[in-house]
């Protein structure tokens, strides 16, 4: 057609060779579209009748243009300046004019071709578009700003433990701690045991322990032990924690003095590796369940340790399967053939030289999905006995006179309370859990922000970061990672802190945020996964290991989902204590005297308010957590209660509402969480990192909210045009925060050589 | 106190044992504890002065029992047929009377002693259980049952295929398939290989291709090959896939009969190794983008194909690293400079005995999450020179002139023509996650009905299976498994019997269902390893497996995100084909009356409903899906049309929306799902069969909407009222689906081989 002679004897025809091409570029022409362009042809008085033929005849969907013919028209469009023509008729004009530029054409013949490019479908400015190169979108333009000092916002999340952090750090960029590829599962172990054992030359290991055993007497250091040694190798972390944390804790906890003096400095050192040896095969969660025994002969003032039978077995017990020397062993105390309840010793499994003990089995758990550098193992004991002497007995011992003995009289009670002291991996789990996280979370931002996919038609690629869908996915998870380092923060220091008469509800915050915080790491671990795409599929972009390591943190420390119950009964009882005892009718009245006055936060223009300044509010945010918190634990009390009433047994009555009672542990925590998160904000001096905080408060906030908008929308605490806007909130805010992103993620200051990423290299 | 002389004086004081024994159990005496107990005993004037300062001093905090007194209380009172006393008086009372059988007990006292119980906030019944052994729940006996015949429902399952599954079963059953630990990569990459060649040998691999090259010309049962096979190694299945589906289908489908001739045997028997070479480094989802060059050169007759930077490298390319020798390669092609488009070439890439080709460098893509049997690489093309007839010239062909030719005018168009007749492994993938899906359920159910945890306070543990929140987790993602296999099921009947003209229609269904399922797939083995606790987390047990080789399934063929815009695309714009080419305006203004018609489904009555009969039906359920579908398709339209007319650039306008164009697709796949499943129950004619299905569906349904109960409650399609209703129909459902759900997963009839997790084994 460009080169036909019509063309050239008329060059005002050219207007139609955008149309032309626009209809032509995807191949087909529609029955509909054949009918618009013959009657915008026939309308044309202008065109001769000669013209007229030639043009429908171009129109035939049997006559396609040649590949090579539709490209020169395309060439021909683009030589225009394109920057101001719109639409397909200015374009046309232009080309006309180009040809001939004392041509003029009629505003009638404009509108024309106008209505024929509505009536074929054509976005009006859209369809301009494919002739245009290069141009310009809000989505391409969005980028990264530093908007605040990164060292500040480190130093605020950081503490007063900056220091300690920086030198774990410094240890653990120490060449000796690359990472490697291992041959076998066994150099993955012994590498392993070769950084523990350079952390514990550190002095990192004793820290927790009195300095008598050459410790620091830091609890509080301990914890930013583990959590900035989760920057680096997780295996690494957990043989660390099963030795300095359970093995060595449990030694601190729950034995008396003779017991620190005889082992706790070869602890710290790792001179005597041991284990913690609770977990049974059939018996996970339900700790209490356990069978092994340990059967006191008060001739030979000895402890005979058993494994009545293989569900009985000890198993999943880190150092086990190579390195453990000794373990502190849960067993139930019989004396008499009295059981006293479960009650701890220290059982010698292994001589230095590695040879087991006459009576102990050990099975090597063999590969796991991750965490292959600790040796786990199952054991078994047969008949192993062991001196008086190697009971813990800071909370139950045999007297002289072969009697048991305690200060807590009730088998459960004490055990409780044993288990109590031993909470602290419910704090160092989190911890870990959350700076994998950071981790994650560094490789997939930094990589979004590298990685082009994708653009406007002629455009550039557009950084994967300016993708609204990838801010869904990576944004919220970075709100919700600060909010969780400012929750695990307070978490530890009213775990410091903790008095007798706190020590349970400390405990309920502690497996709560266990289960929260590690439930939040692998799906974000899987996001940060999927987010990376095929690159981050290759383990040696690090996520791979990343997830697979941390995935049994879930599992760690007692089910997620157990836990969140545990939680929840806790918030249930704790209303006892709160209100002086009242009986539970009383509190069951209260409860729901509570949830009514709730209501008058109903009020019929807050339910339904869209206003920005109102949903970006901190106070609307917390009452709405507070609502939800107190509702939904006053629901699941009013029907647990209700049950019982119509003759339900308890137990079938907790599990009819089990579903609810982990809202109820969710609510709490998530209640906490941004409390302490907006106390921060408050707290924050630097300007630019409050801000920068503000925002992240506010993305967490109404990000949860959104996510239960489901349960406000039942309750009619607010109506589909607030959660809407908030949904909207929601995008406008990971649009806003996408541009801290790189910045906060520099900010968690994670060594580059623990990042190690090559998607994330920084060049 | 139990040998104390005035029990013995007076056996009245037992009466006060149970609640004694209660009130200390737990070590504790609170001040309004012993302000209840005095006033109980200041009112009783049966007592003496000396027997009310004895109980008195027996409730001093300072002075508790010791653990073996209390031991012996409880003992005491174990003695007693506890079957018919629910509370701590009527215990006390049978004590009273067990030590002397004349005494009576007023009813006032009876009352006053009820009255304290009360005041204690011991939960009546409650107390007693303490005392209790083995006394039964509904949670304890709730159990599996056979309710349909297993092989009835495998063999709906299996349809027409039944024969060829068998076949795949035995074959991947043999003994020279059973799972073995790798000591290298190399070894693992191997053993896959054998496996694909023992396969190969079995007609499989070839199943596809036409008789002429020994095949079956059966692209159906080419898909159940791959599903089959998928309860086995699944890098084996990949590596089946690059090689047969990849490879060889490139070569059958876009190539001609020369090709045909020269490939497809060899490639069928395995005898030619070879790649499908399409993503680019720089360019993942993203394929119209890619930059590798075909040049063609008319004096020598021949392409160089060149990878012209870095970014053009051909990435995670399967069987490239180590046994490729040819690879189907997508580049651009340039004639005389001009640049006609993405084609495709096959390129040798080694020879025979490994050499590599001059020109072509390799590298591995080393270690991944999973699927470590398939061997990755990466491939650089510097200026490999290749014979004219390797141009796979379907599509497109250079002349005898050297100029380009095709049917198929655009580029675009032609390029999406090519990629649609690959679509198969959008079929494929899905088919395989779902397998995989299917074993992890087994596994998990399996171990859910054999663990036992927790359990009544004196009764025997309990299943875990018989714990609601575990059969939250599993029960409905064993219903949306058997949902999706009939929606895949039509997937593929449709894919077979597809027409020219349905062929978009199809690829976006195929797209969507592939993102739907592997989603879905990565969230249920996530789950089913943490419903497995540690021995989830165990190799041995499978799921590590399963997870981490699927893991990459949601990011194959494209990346989820991306293919559900790419679906809800095709939505927006199938209306243009469906309403015979309606203008862009015309079908939003019909798409905004749809769903204003749709209002008349907005009966108050109906909104407000809980009837069991209603939140059950079938009808309710595909109505309330379709409404879904079509006002979120028609809100997504209106949204975008209104930012484009308010002068936003459409690549923002579509960026902006990206959110909802996500739900645009998901809500259409879950129509399409729900859809089928509804039509395979009502088709289904073995009674028990059909019952049990029609519970999967039902279950599917409703869990899918209480997923969405958020956006049918902003919708107020929904009150609040009805979507809790619907929570505990859900509930319900999983309680009744759960006595099913070992039956169900027997049904899938796995090869015990295949599953050969210990924590499922049968025994």
């Amino acid at each position: 057609m460009i080169y036909a002679e019509e063309l050239q004897k008329n060059p005002k025809l050219y207007i139609f060779l955008p149309l032309y091409y626009t209809l032509w570029a995807d191949s087909v022409l529609t029955p509909t579209e054949i009918e618009v362009m013959q009657k915008l042809i026939k309308k044309q008085r202008w065109l001769k009748k000669k013209e007229k033929d030639w043009l429908n005849q171009n129109i035939n969907p049997s006559k396609a243009p040649k590949p090579k013919e539709l490209k020169s028209w395309k060439k021909k469009i683009k030589e225009l300046d394109l920057e101001n023509l719109e639409d397909l008729s200015q374009i046309g004009i232009a080309l006309v004019k180009r040809h001939d530029s004392t041509l003029e054409i009629e505003k009638t013949i404009i509108n024309d071709f106008q209505a024929a490019e509505l009536a074929l479908g054509l976005l009006s400015k859209e369809a301009g578009y494919t002739f245009k190169s290069g141009h310009q979108t809000i989505t391409t333009e969005h980028s990264k700003v530093y908007n605040f000092g990164i060292q500040e916002m480190t130093a605020l999340l950081d503490g007063n433990q900056a220091n300690l952090i920086k030198k774990v750090k410094t240890v653990i960029s120490d060449p000796s701690f690359a990472y490697k590829e291992h041959e076998s599962l066994i150099a993955q172990r012994e590498q392993v045991l070769q950084w523990c054992k350079n952390l514990a030359d550190q002095g990192f290991g004793a820290w927790a322990f009195p300095k008598s055993a050459n410790g620091k007497d830091d609890m509080e250091g301990y914890f930013t032990i583990m959590e900035t040694l989760s920057y680096h190798d997780l295996s690494m972390v957990i043989k660390f924690g099963v030795q300095f944390g359970l093995w060595g804790m449990s030694v601190f906890f729950l034995g008396t003095d003779k017991h620190h003096q005889k082992y706790l400095k070869d602890i710290g050192s790792l001179k005597l590796p041991g284990c913690f040896a609770m977990t049974e095969t059939g018996h996970g969660s339900n700790v209490r369940g356990l069978e092994t025994t340990a059967t006191y002969d008060h001739n030979s003032k000895t402890f005979t340790i058993h494994t009545p039978n293989p569900e009985a077995r000890k198993e999943y017990i880190g150092n086990a399967a190579m390195h453990g020397q000794m373990a502190t062993v849960f067993a139930k105390l019989i004396i008499d053939g009295e059981d006293y309840g479960v009650n701890a010793f220290i059982v010698p499994l292994r001589s230095p030289d590695g040879k087991l003990v006459k009576g102990v089995k050990i099975e090597d758990c063999g590969r796991k999905m991750g965490l292959n550098g600790v040796d786990n193992g199952v054991i078994y004991f047969h008949n192993v006995e062991i001196p008086k002497e190697n009971m813990l007995d800071k909370f139950a011992s045999v007297n002289e006179r072969g009697e048991f003995e305690s200060p807590i009289n009730s088998d459960n009670r004490r055990f409780f309370t044993m288990l109590g002291t031993l909470v602290g991996g419910r704090i160092g789990i989190p911890k870990s859990a959350l700076s994998a996280t950071k981790t994650g979370l560094t490789i997939a931002i930094r990589h979004a922000e590298k990685r082009k996919q994708f653009g406007p038609e002629g455009g550039e690629e557009v950084p994967i970061m300016n993708y609204r869908m990838h801010q869904r996915r990576l944004m919220p998870p970075l709100a919700t990672t600060y909010a969780l380092h400012f929750a695990l923060k307070y978490l530890t220091q009213r775990f410091i802190k903790r008095t007798e008469e706190k020590a349970q509800e400390i405990e309920a915050l502690a497996a709560g945020l266990k289960a929260y915080t590690t439930s939040f790491s692998t799906a974000t671990l899987q996001e940060c996964r999927e987010a990376c795409g095929g690159k981050g599929y290759l383990s040696e972009n690090r996520i791979d290991t990343l997830k697979n390591d941390t995935d049994v943190y879930t599992t760690f420390e007692g089910d997620n989902i157990v836990l969140m119950q545990l939680v929840a009964k806790n918030r249930l009882t704790e209303f006892r204590q709160e209100f002086g005892d009242m009986n539970m009718f009383t509190i069951f009245n209260y409860i729901t005297n509570q949830a009514k006055t709730s209501i008058t936060e109903k009020n019929p223009l807050i339910i339904r308010s869209t206003e920005q300044t109102h949903l970006l509010d901190m106070d609307f945010h917390l009452s709405a957590f507070k609502y939800r918190e107190r509702a939904i634990l006053s629901s699941a009390a009013q029907r647990i209660k209700r049950h019982i009433d119509d003759g339900m047994d308890s137990f079938d009555a907790f599990n009819v509402v089990q579903h609810h009672l982990v809202n109820v542990g969710q609510a709490y925590i998530e209640r906490v969480v941004l409390e302490e998160f907006q106390k921060e904000v408050m707290d924050t001096n630097d300007g630019d990192c409050k801000d920068a905080l503000l925002q992240l408060c506010q993305l967490y906030a109404l990000n949860t909210i959104e996510k239960n908008r489901g349960w406000y929308l039942e309750q009619g605490y607010m109506e589909g045009v607030k959660t809407k806007a908030i949904r909207k909130e929601v995008n406008q805010l990971c649009w806003e925060v996408r541009k801290n992103a790189l910045a906060l993620t520099d900010a968690f200051d994670i060594p580059e050589s623990c990042i190690a990423a090559p998607i994330a290299s920084r060049d």
